[in-house]
């Protein structure tokens, strides 16, 4: 019957065709960020569309309203990575409405609704509240495919986790400890080192007062960074034999120096990835494997939440300035 | 029987217990290379004699003469990274006295007799001389385990091979185009650029008058790369979506610029390796697969020796002084 009507009168009834989101007023500056009345998404085919309950606020979303990360083309404009909530509208998909999802978004997130990939959405963690899914949807899809897919954690290995104290380390550190990793990490105040200690970390450094370089030089089988240019030549100086740098974010600059002849007779490599880029096939991919192989440990209790505020929506503006004054420990939420 | 006496004494009576190799009289001239006596070497389990019939001369053989790559521990002092002859004594190994076969070494090479380790063996393509096998079991498996194993070559990329003229590029060349790739390369002279044009180059980039980034930035999916450093930033603005680089020599310097920050929505890759300080169950295992994968092409004269000259054996200090000047187009054999 749906295929028989355009997508956008397949929006059932209970669903309005505005919506409140999170818009930005003012290009310039990145705290302008208001609720505001939009039109409500419409559905392309192979997509859901979901009543948010919840969307977890990344550090890209502040880099997003610098309009210094824009959304991949044809995306929403809307910031927004990750969200947790309701099906409205199966759209073509064929899955149940009223189902609860977490998804991972290309933006869209800060909303009433937003319209998701079939294969970007991922079950509920037995356990696990919406507000609780939204807030590791996105760590949990980044970490595992850089540092599993890609990067072949296994048993044993050495993992050098940078931002310890912030969402997608404090998921990385539990999820290489519960696969059986030793994990390193660094971060910048004793009460985040704290925070990774209780997650599991092995060794960690606070890099305002100590060299990581000292600490682990030559030793790292995996590197998780989020720093980029300033800290090429450190990481690569911590990797051992075979070793694996994965940065997947340049807080620190978009270029540093490669030591490549010293990486050379051991065989290393520095990979550079962003999820958010990826195509939906890909990201499909990402979510089965990460539902497939992380999912469990969650379940199991290996890797909790780390929510360190829950805000309203409305609050936008306050939740970003909260995440870049670098005092949040873990996640923070929004809630719709 | 071999088993119940030492292994020094395994040696058959036709094996002289001293033999002519090239050893470097003056560890401050890199060409104070001269026949001399030394003692033939003994075998380690798992290890046959080989009696050199050719030698090829390698780049990295410059560099160790200047001390600046030396043997991996354990190895003969002796140069040589790749030969082929005859085996005089099979040791522990099964294998036929008299067999005749091309040799990956990580040393030994300049010499009448070398051990190695009997995964590092390869038989002689059809149609080829002792002499063309020596000429190319180096380049073969240093391109196949990178471009092929590593990289995952496969038809229709785009492949960027720097430094066409020379013994690896032409190989390279040659092997990419016969698995269906688009080859592009660089080289310094006019004239090695038709060489590497008659090997099947499609793009073919003088360096020393044109950028090769602005022929072909963003296009690239594998770049095999010998200069290092100094080419860092410039290789990674030709790589593509998920294109990858592999850097097996660093002649332009040891370190360079990273741009990671541009790699990360394309998910590219820079990995770094040499062959010489590869574990004996790696380079067997490389061994394997370029046979499996690459000799069928040489059979098939998809791949031809690329000979520049071939030189005396006691003519090693002149073989490298020529590659040295930059006007040799292929390969220098040294033939004993």
């Amino acid at each position: 019957m749906a295929n028989l009507v355009p997508m956008s009168e397949t929006i059932p009834a209970t669903v309005p065709t505005t919506m409140k989101a999170i818009t930005q007023t003012d290009p310039d500056n990145p705290r302008s960020l208001e609720l505001a009345d939009v039109a409500t998404p419409t559905l392309q085919p192979g997509e859901v569309l979901v009543k948010v309950a919840a969307a977890g606020v990344n550090r890209a979303d502040l880099v997003q309203a610098q309009g210094n990360y824009p959304p991949p083309k044809g995306e929403s404009e809307i910031i927004g990575l990750e969200c947790a909530g309701t099906i409205a509208d199966a759209g073509d998909t064929g899955r149940e409405v009223g189902e609860e999802v977490g998804c991972l978004l290309a933006g869209g997130g800060y909303a009433e609704y937003v319209a998701v990939p079939v294969g970007q959405l991922v079950p509920i963690p037995k356990g696990f509240s919406l507000t609780d899914t939204a807030s590791i949807v996105e760590a949990a899809t980044t970490v595992w495919s850089n540092v599993g897919m890609l990067a072949g954690l296994t048993e044993g290995m050495r993992v050098l986790i940078h931002g310890g104290g912030g969402g997608i380390g404090s998921f990385a550190i539990q999820m290489c400890k519960a696969m059986g990793a030793e994990v390193a990490t660094t971060a910048g105040s004793a009460e985040k080192l704290a925070h990774a200690r209780e997650l599991g970390a092995d060794i960690t450094i606070n890099y305002k007062e100590e060299s990581f370089v000292d600490k682990l030089k030559g030793s790292c089988d995996i590197i998780l960074d989020i720093i980029g240019g300033p800290y090429l030549e450190d990481n690569v100086r911590c990797l051992g034999l075979d070793g694996t740098l994965v940065v997947i974010a340049v807080q620190g600059g978009p270029k540093g120096t490669l030591p490549v002849a010293r990486m050379m007779p051991r065989r290393q490599s520095v990979h550079a990835t962003t999820l958010r880029a990826r195509p939906v096939e890909q990201k499909a991919e990402i979510c089965a494997s990460t539902v497939e192989h992380v999912w469990t440990l969650i379940e199991q209790g290996k890797i909790r939440t780390t929510i360190d505020k829950t805000l309203p929506l409305a609050d936008a503006a306050r939740a970003h300035e909260l995440l870049d004054s670098g005092t949040v420990t873990g996640k923070l939420v929004l809630v719709v």
